[in-house]
């Protein structure tokens, strides 16, 4: 059954609304007090990701605070190569890393994708958990990291400014790598269909470092492996159609290709310009983003003509044709942690306001 | 009088060339051997820029170990906010750093455009003692970072993730961030004007951050002052045109609006298709580019593969109509202080045998 407001399903699925949704990535995170003072509880952010009780009480904190109309599961993008047994963690004050990366041939020959049933059930126990408590009122999204990206990760061992080990791989021994994408073309589309089926609404796919690849490795290393997640991907549950986001930051050039991999809609980042993107794609998906997370520091009255510009820029999602387009609001990227929470109350307001001013 | 090989000024001012000329981003760099030594003589890397003997020397390694078709002047991009009084330096294993970043309006109203030939005095006296080792063998490109990135440093103080600093300038304030891109813009074209007169035969403008800017915010913040150094430049000197690119990073999606602003030639990342980019601007500009630095860390079989594959995707130069378009083969970026020496020569042959084969 569809959630009470079902905005969000309609314009992902380019079906008419009254005004564009808005959510915001990482609107569950560390510019919320409360979330802080719940990760404290927790003790570190695996054990919030990892505690399926936890999971909900931060997913569910922007929710109570803002008319968001999607909330996100909580989790992290690298639960996938965690299951692969390559031990993630998190050394204070640094981003992501693993214990065992992927370095040799033998690495790569180990690699299999986990069965999300048995190795990620307490992502699976967060999504039914945060479904009862959402009640159905707005929709939940499920989501995870793409196979490049979760590459990334998997052979830098950690975040990287060059991503020197994943393209030496990528242009000295581009089979391996090739091995390794299938693999987790394979454990990303398991796992997402696993969130299906645990009750997520509508599903993310975040090619979060596609955007470091060169023209033509990006469409071989990575979106074609995006595509592959896609065509694996159960879109029907329960009799509704759940919709497929991908995302890749940076990836504003390949729109049109992005565009015809089966995807619902697009991510994009604040570089694009939404009523040019619209019109490259001639509205065959629907469109999410695309706010500079650093708007939230404006001022209320620049923050509103900012949010409005947006809004603006992808104009009516009816077109002249009487076809829909469909535009959701969201940042280009995650939200800082330094945002002042009062400016994302602002930003929400506003894009309910104007976007009410757009239709007609 | 133009130089013995003039390869690269032919390109850029889309005139025929034999071949298509090369040089790579920080070819004079810690990935050779000897710029480690004569670095570690001068005890630092400022001590090197600022030295005109020592900026002579290291200007000069990669030129004599390859055929390369240009020399670039060894300097910093941070030298005019240095000559502002703003104090640069390199903290140890760290990007470089202010030690009066520019916080308050107070700051911002003691900004003023430093005279280049008295402040930055070192900088010319290295070009003109470049030109005479060079003997006008090759052209020298002189060069600066832009406005908007010059600022991104001078604001934040140092690099920088998110560019919080300048961005809630740039949507709080926006005034005041116009108000350094002003002065910066009138520094950079008097620095780079008294680069021309001092023997620069090329002149580049970094725009390392313009990329991270939102659509819209880039061409107000950064776009439009390169537009106004490009007009202010001296375009001749000794009876000769001197060619102007300009590079952001990042910015292929704003191709058509880069190109419209004078320069001659446009520099591109490796995300961006060189054949598409062609057809986008119809060769108004030259275009530079875009080998991802990372592929000289494949073999020598797949590195020429790759330096092939660019210079295909821009093809012959020579149109259909019989004029000129114009590729300067150079990375996407500069080179990785990590590439094996021996894999730039592999690529500078690559370059210059194969695109011999595309004339026809």
């Amino acid at each position: 059954m569809r959630p009470a407001n079902d905005t969000l399903l309609r314009a992902l699925l380019r079906e008419p609304t009254e005004y564009i949704p808005v959510w915001l990535m990482r609107q569950a995170g560390r510019y919320l007090p409360e979330y802080n003072a719940t990760r404290k509880r927790a003790g570190s952010f695996l054990g919030l990701a990892k505690s399926p009780a936890y999971a909900t009480e931060v997913t569910l904190q922007p929710i109570d605070r803002y008319p968001l109309d999607a909330a996100i599961l909580f989790s992290d993008i690298l639960t996938v190569p965690d299951a692969m047994g390559l031990g993630l963690y998190f050394a204070e004050g640094e981003g992501p890393k693993f214990e065992r990366p992927i370095r040799t041939e033998a690495d790569v020959a180990k690699l299999a994708a986990p069965d999300p049933e048995l190795s990620l059930g307490y992502v699976m126990d967060a999504v039914r958990e945060i479904r009862r408590a959402l009640a159905n009122r707005i929709p939940l999204i499920g989501f995870s990291g793409s196979p490049f990206t979760l590459a990334c990760y998997m052979i830098e061992g950690s975040g990287s400014d060059d991503f020197r080990l994943i393209k030496s791989m990528l242009y000295g021994r581009p089979e391996l790598l090739h091995r390794i994408l299938a693999v987790n073309a394979r454990a990303v589309a398991d796992y997402l269909n696993a969130q299906i089926r645990a009750g997520a609404q509508a599903v993310m796919v975040f090619d979060s470092w596609g955007g470091a690849l060169a023209d033509g490795a990006y469409q071989e290393f990575s979106l074609a492996y995006m595509r592959a997640v896609v065509a694996d991907l159960k879109r029907e549950h329960d009799g509704e159609r759940v919709p497929v986001i991908v995302f890749t930051k940076g990836g504003g050039l390949w729109l049109e290709e992005i565009a015809a991999i089966g995807a619902d809609a697009i991510g994009v980042d604040w570089t694009v310009n939404l009523g040019q993107a619209r019109r490259r794609i001639d509205d065959r998906c629907a469109l999410q983003g695309n706010l500079d997370p650093m708007a939230l520091f404006a001022g209320e009255r620049l923050l509103r003509a900012e949010a409005a510009r947006v809004l603006d820029s992808f104009g009516n999602p009816r077109r002249a044709d009487g076809r829909w387009g469909g535009h959701v609001f969201n940042l280009g990227h995650g939200i800082s942690q330094h945002t002042p929470p009062e400016s994302a109350a602002i930003l929400v307001d506003e894009v309910h306001r104007h976007s009410r001013t757009l239709r007609g």
